[in-house]
C-alpha cells in the first residue's frame, strides 16, 4: 500500500509526437487540479532533458482556454526528446526532483518512455527518493504490450485511411502502379489501416506489405503484375519496415548498396518507395509508376483525428493521475483493454511499467492473410471503431450511352 | 454571333486531379439540365481517350444524391488522361461527336487541356463540324494565364498550409532540420502557400524556395545554417521544380549523376528531398535532418478543401455551360478575375482558348522576397482568402517555475 504523498507534480512528453498526445497532457493537468495532495503542476520542456536543464514551466497558470486549444493541437506542446537516462543523468534528475519537491512524475510516450519511467523508478528506490512514477501511453505504432491499442494510433490510422482513399481515386483517375510507404518500423498496424480506405469493389489498396512478414521481391513482382493485369492499375501500401528473410530492412539494404559505390548517401525517407517503384518500372515494363512516402504528416497533421482516440488519450491522462493519487500504486502505466462483444467498449487498467517498457508487440497472425499481402476481416473489425467515421466518397453510377 | 445549336453535350476531365475538379463537373451537369437546346448530357471516361474508344456514360441518369456526393469527392469522377490529340485522333473524335450528335463539348483541365480543346476547335472548323467547345479551368499549380487564380489551387494550398502547420509543430517537438518538397514544377504558388502555416513568432517554414529563382546550393546552406543557429531548428519548404542557374532542375541533375554511375535509377518522388537533406547532414554536420515529399496527397486528400475554391470550381462549370449556350460564343474558357479592394470578391469572364492554352504563368516578382527564400506580404494577402480558415493551433504560454 502506497502512502498518500504531498508535493508537486511534473509531467513531460517523450518520443515521436502524435495528433492526440496533448489530450493526455491536458487530461492529466485538469485531473491533477482536483487532487489536494498535488500542489504545483509543472511541465518539463523536452522530456527528461528539460528536467536536467531546469527548464520547467508552471502549468497551473495556463488559462483553460489555452489548455482546451492545446488538447486539439498535434505534437508535443511541452516539446519532446529521445533520451534514455544514464546513471549520472538519474542523479541530476533526482537532484532536480528534490529541489522542486516533485512527488508525482508522469511521462507520456511509447515503450522507450515507459523504460525511462522504469529506470527512474528503480533509481528512486536506490536513492530512497519517494515519488509516484507513471507512464501515460501514446504511439502511432500501436505496439505497446498489454494494450488493445494505444492513444495516437486511431488518429494516425484515420489519416492513413483518408490519404489512401484519396490516392485510390487519384490512381483511378490516372491509372498506373502507385506505391505508398507508411510508418511503422516493426509493427504493421498503421500500414494495415490503409485497408479501411476500401469502399467500392476494386478499390485499393490492392496489396499491403507488413514488417511482420519477410518481403520477397519476386513475390511482390508477381502480386503487382497480377493486380495490374486484372484492374489496369495497382495501389500498394508498404510498411517502411519491410525486411528480407534475414530480417534486414529492404530500405537499408538499398542504402548500403549506394554507399558502397561511393555515391550520394540516401538515408532520407523517399528511398524505399523509389526503390520499389524502380523494380516495377524496370522489370514489369509498366510506364506509369509512382511512389509516395507519407512521412511525418501521419503523426502531425492538424484537425484530422479520431474522436474515439482523442477521448481515450484524454482519459489515460486523467487515469494516470488517479492511479498515482489512489494511495494504492507507486508506479505503473495505464493500459487500454477492449470488452468482448459486438459493440466497441473499452476499460482501463493499471499495469506495471516493466510490462510495457521492454518489448513491443506486432500484428497478431490473425490480422494478416495467408499470402502476407493483405489484412483479414478480423483486422477490419478491430480497427474500424478506433478510426471512426471516414469521409463519404461519391462515385458515378456510369450508365453507358447506347451507340 | 454564334447560332443557338441543338444537340447533345459531352463533358470530360483531363490532366492531374484536384480536390474540387468534380465540383466543376457537377456544376456543368446541373446547369446543362436547365437548357432546352442541350438534349443528352454525356460524360467521356478518361478524357478524349474515352471519346475515341466510345466509352461514354449518360450523366442525366445520375441521381442528384450521387452528384452531390461526387461534387465533394476528390479526383476525376470521369477518370482522366494526359493526351494531346494528333490529326488522326481528331478524325476519330469528330466521327464520334457526329455519331452521338455532340454539339456542346466541355473539357475540364489545365493549360494542356485548354490546348486539346483548342486543337479540337481548330480541327472542327477545317472539317466543318459545328459545335461549341469550352475549357473549364482547374490546376493546383495555379499557373493559367488570364486568371487571378485557378480552381483546385485554394484547396491544395490549404492542404499544404495544414501539413506544414503540423510539421512545424513536429519540428518544435523534436528539433532538427526538416525539408518538405511541394508540388509545382514551374510555378511556386503551392510552395508559397506553406507560408500560411505561420501563426506564432518563430514558426516555420523559415525558408521557402521557388522554381522562379535559380537555386544555389551555397546560398541554401548559408540560409539553413543561419536559421538553425538562431532557432536550433529549421523548417524548409522547396518546390519540386527548383532549378540551377541554367534552368536545369536540381532533381534531374541528381538523377543523371546516379545514372551515370550505372546504379539504381532514381526517378521517384523522394529523391530531391533526400538530396537536400544529405547536403545539410554532410556539410553542416547537423545530425537530425529529415525530408518529406508531400506527393499526390496535395491534390487528392479527401475532406480538406477550401470553401471558396469549391464554390468557384462549381461556378466555372456553370458558367462554361452558360457561355456555350449564350448564342454569343463558339469557344473559350472561363477565367476568374479579382476585384480590386480589401474585401475578397471575384468576377468571371470568358476568354479565348488560345490565351490560356499555350503558356503558363509563374509567381509575380512582387510575391517573392529579394533573397528568393520567402514570400512577401503581397503574397499572403493574395493567398489567404483563397485558402480560407485554417485549424486553430494552441500553444502553451510557458510561465517558468522559479527555482
Amino acid at each position: 500500500m502506497a502512502e498518500k504523498l504531498k508535493g508537486n507534480m511534473l509531467i513531460a512528453q517523450s518520443g515521436g509526437p502524435t495528433v492526440v498526445i496533448n489530450q493526455s497532457l491536458v487530461g492529466a493537468i485538469i485531473e491533477a487540479k482536483k487532487h489536494n495532495e498535488i500542489k504545483g503542476i509543472y511541465g518539463s520542456l523536452n522530456g527528461i532533458k528539460g528536467v536536467m536543464e531546469e527548464r520547467l514551466i508552471d502549468l497551473k497558470k495556463e488559462p483553460s482556454s489555452v489548455l482546451k486549444k492545446v488538447a486539439y493541437t498535434p505534437c508535443a506542446a511541452l516539446g519532446s526528446v529521445r533520451k534514455k537516462p544514464s546513471e549520472q543523468d538519474c542523479e541530476v534528475i533526482f537532484k532536480m526532483l528534490q529541489k522542486y519537491n516533485v512527488r508525482y512524475f508522469f511521462y507520456i510516450g511509447g515503450n522507450d518512455s515507459a523504460e525511462t519511467a522504469n529506470i527512474l523508478n528503480e533509481s528512486a528506490k536506490r536513492v530512497n527518493y519517494e515519488f509516484r512514477c507513471f507512464h501515460i501511453p501514446k504511439t502511432i505504432d500501436n505496439d505497446l504490450l498489454e494494450n488493445d491499442h494505444t492513444p495516437g494510433y486511431g488518429s494516425a490510422a484515420k489519416f492513413v485511411a483518408m490519404a489512401v482513399m484519396g490516392d485510390n481515386l487519384d490512381n483511378i483517375s490516372l491509372p498506373g502502379v502507385k506505391i505508398d510507404v507508411i510508418m511503422g518500423r516493426h509493427a504493421g498496424f498503421l500500414v494495415a489501416a490503409s485497408s479501411l480506405a476500401r469502399i467500392y469493389e476494386g478499390d485499393g489498396p490492392h496489396l499491403i506489405y507488413f514488417p511482420e512478414r519477410s518481403f520477397s521481391k519476386e513475390q511482390f513482382m508477381k502480386d503487382v503484375e497480377s493486380v495490374y493485369s486484372k484492374y489496369g492499375r495497382c495501389l500498394v501500401t508498404v510498411s517502411e519496415g519491410i525486411s528480407d528473410e534475414n530480417g534486414e530492412p529492404i530500405a537499408s539494404k538499398f542504402i548500403k548498396e549506394v554507399d558502397a559505390h561511393g555515391n550520394v548517401q540516401l538515408s532520407g525517407t523517399g528511398a524505399l518507395g523509389d526503390l520499389l517503384a524502380n523494380f516495377v518500372r524496370d522489370e514489369l515494363k509498366i510506364s506509369r509508376v509512382r511512389a509516395d512516402t507519407f512521412g511525418y504528416l501521419q503523426r502531425s497533421f492538424p484537425a484530422i483525428y479520431s474522436d474515439v482516440d482523442a477521448k481515450e488519450a484524454y482519459q489515460v491522462g486523467v487515469l494516470a493521475v488517479r492511479y498515482a493519487t489512489s494511495g494504492k500504486l507507486e508506479s505503473g502505466s495505464v493500459s487500454i483493454k477492449r470488452k468482448k462483444g459486438k459493440k466497441y467498449e473499452v476499460y482501463f487498467e493499471p499495469v506495471e511499467l516493466t510490462k510495457v517498457a521492454k518489448e513491443t508487440r506486432s500484428m497478431p497472425n490473425e490480422f494478416i492473410n495467408e499470402d502476407g499481402n493483405d489484412v483479414t476481416k478480423a483486422f477490419i473489425d478491430y480497427a474500424k471503431p478506433l478510426v471512426g467515421k471516414l469521409p463519404e466518397i461519391g462515385v458515378l453510377k456510369k450508365y453507358p450511352v447506347k451507340g
